[in-house]
């Protein structure tokens, strides 16, 4: 086990910042407003869209896009689909974050088809949704991780050799994040130790990451495993940061701000310098 | 006039954070953050969704369903619709607020068919709402209750005498919410004045107050009447908290981070301890 | 080149207080819930909603209406259309915010055909965004303006007079912001440079804007080119004490609490103090 190389973190972080990447998101309106600020925090900068008419050109101006399936109706999947469709023809980076997978057949049913047409490059969710798209029996709570789910020091050699194989299966790289964050392209496998509980108190926490994680493929196509394990960095170090700074009457109100704050600050050399990250 | 019991607001409470219920809100994409923040800061889960196609499984797997009419559509209409039956069917709690009703006539048809088509266990709204439902003259000033129908210490017998007969009139539980909140199922009434003016002055306090008493409610399905004036009186006493945060250059962007802050501190023995209710 | 009257920025500021207009906002919904907080702010109230069968009699009660086209949707753009309609009827104040006006053709087409049909008052927008709207050649960068079209001290005159002859083309009010606003009604223009570059850093700074600008029309509707400049004044020099406040830790998410905060804690007073506004 070795640490992840620390230089390509600060590439990846440092791209996004000399590119400032134009990213389309088509996420749930519940969080959107926070994946707006996210992205324009780490500086890039963002695009929401999702009518089926005006996807195709938000999309091609663009360096990528994220697909959150958080909130769907039948106009937003077929927008998804529209753009999924574009960003594969232009070689766009595209991000998949199935949220509630497994929880309704209408996401499910989205989160594959869109695996199944498109060219995804990553797949970011929770351990109970990865296992819904790539078969296994999973056990969703909405769209929180079933408690069976969840990855601990205890199954990380089992857990990290399933999101290596669901990779592989999938024909994408997955990050699976939660209390320890696996990233895998189905060879190698990366876990990140990043973060902190208080991230799993506010709502937001894993749709910002996917909408964050977008920004740092556009902006390192020529490296997006190391872009996706940056990403993962990146929010899990902001959310240190934020949790150190909650004084005795701040709640998830304030943690939020304080996670903003802290993407806001952060620089190449900080990400880097913090990362906790090691090839398993 | 006696005080409400504090033991059932401490018990309302202590099982929101021993239950944590999934809670599903279909609700107006203005406020949809605040109350998914809220329900989570309450030690609670919340999952949106209003796509019809996608309503009823999430229904299932949820503990409560809270139905909020801020901004419909044609489509969220017919998500609210079936919902409800699902929620009705399985004996989940099922909040209404109807924001705006007597604004508008869809407005106005779309809550009131809900109440005559699902069981509605609770109504959450201001004055002027209710008395639109209720068939009363109101004056409902867009979202805001109009200056003619607040309850004040001049009306509150008449207001709450009111409250109790609309409460018997639509067969569920009422909880007005203004300077002054009145809660009654038709018998009983209850007053509890908890809160702070400021809660008038950032959008979604209602909203977050209607999002959380469903979570109050599906942890409570044995006292659905304690369990809404528990919420009542955790959201008024986290506006207390919130009010008293406030310094100088502070307004109304950061009162709505110390709500949330206030609500994710509570504890059930800090929202009994704040109650001022009583039986009327 | 003169000073814009202080006095008028003070009474348009007056008559939003005195009259708290309901404002109906259709907007897009990544920062709709700024834009409400922001109308509350400001001491007038908001109301969304873009249902076409619901915006009619929702448009009757209100004072003016903020059409902003940042995530549109066919429904949406029908309740556009529908209540621009009634706006027009009434002489109510009508804004249009053309958020990504040449960046796809839903986009522009949506915000020529509202100014074609519709007696827009004021149009407020980046100046890629407006010279998409004057036919002229642009270069919209997704929802930010395109480097080559900021105004800046060095071709302030030139942007000045393009701004004028684009007012007088549509027929109405421009305002155009950025570093440095310029509001014009095609005789004259207004610079106004209250502001900070962080308002460039959140997400809904300009949506904000148009929101507040409209209710400050609906209070103003003798002077809508004095309500105009107030407005521009009021969110710059909110912005201003706003980044004055932060500290070393902060970022864009406190940014844009202090931008909230700013706004309620605004007085007729301080925003005329602290106008740099001036008659080109």
């Amino acid at each position: 086990m070795a640490s992840f190389d620390t230089n390509r973190i600060a590439t990846a972080a440092q791209n996004v910042r000399d590119k400032h990447p134009l990213t389309h998101c088509i996420t749930n309106y519940v969080t959107v407003n926070d994946c707006a600020n996210a992205v324009l925090a780490i500086g890039a900068s963002p695009i929401m869209g999702d009518e089926p008419e005006d996807v195709a050109q938000i999309q091609r101006i663009c360096g990528g896009l994220d697909v959150n399936i958080g909130t769907l109706t039948k106009s937003v999947v077929e927008g998804m689909h529209a753009a999924s469709k574009v960003a594969t023809q232009l070689s766009h980076p595209l991000l998949l974050d199935p949220v509630g997978a497994g929880a309704s057949d209408i996401r499910t049913r989205t989160a594959c088809s869109i695996i199944d047409e498109a060219h995804v490059w990553v797949v970011r969710g929770n351990m109970s949704e990865i296992k819904a798209l790539a078969g296994a029996a999973a056990s969703t709570r909405g769209v929180d991780v079933s408690p069976d789910d969840k990855v601990s020091e205890q199954n990380l050699g089992r857990s990290a050799e399933f999101v290596r194989q669901a990779a592989s299966k999938l024909g994408c790289i997955l990050a699976v994040t939660g209390a320890i964050d696996l990233i895998s392209d189905g060879t190698r496998v990366v876990a990140v130790r990043n973060g902190a509980p208080l991230m799993g108190c506010i709502t937001g926490s894993g749709c910002m990451l996917s909408a964050t994680t977008t920004s740092f493929l556009a902006a390192n196509t020529d490296d997006p495993f190391g872009a996706t394990v940056a990403s993962v960095v990146s929010m899990g170090a902001a959310g240190e940061v934020a949790a150190s700074r909650m004084r005795p009457l701040d709640g998830n109100g304030s943690f939020r701000t304080y996670l903003l704050d802290a993407l806001y600050n952060q620089t190449p050399e900080s990400v880097s310098g913090a990362a906790r990250a090691e090839e398993l």
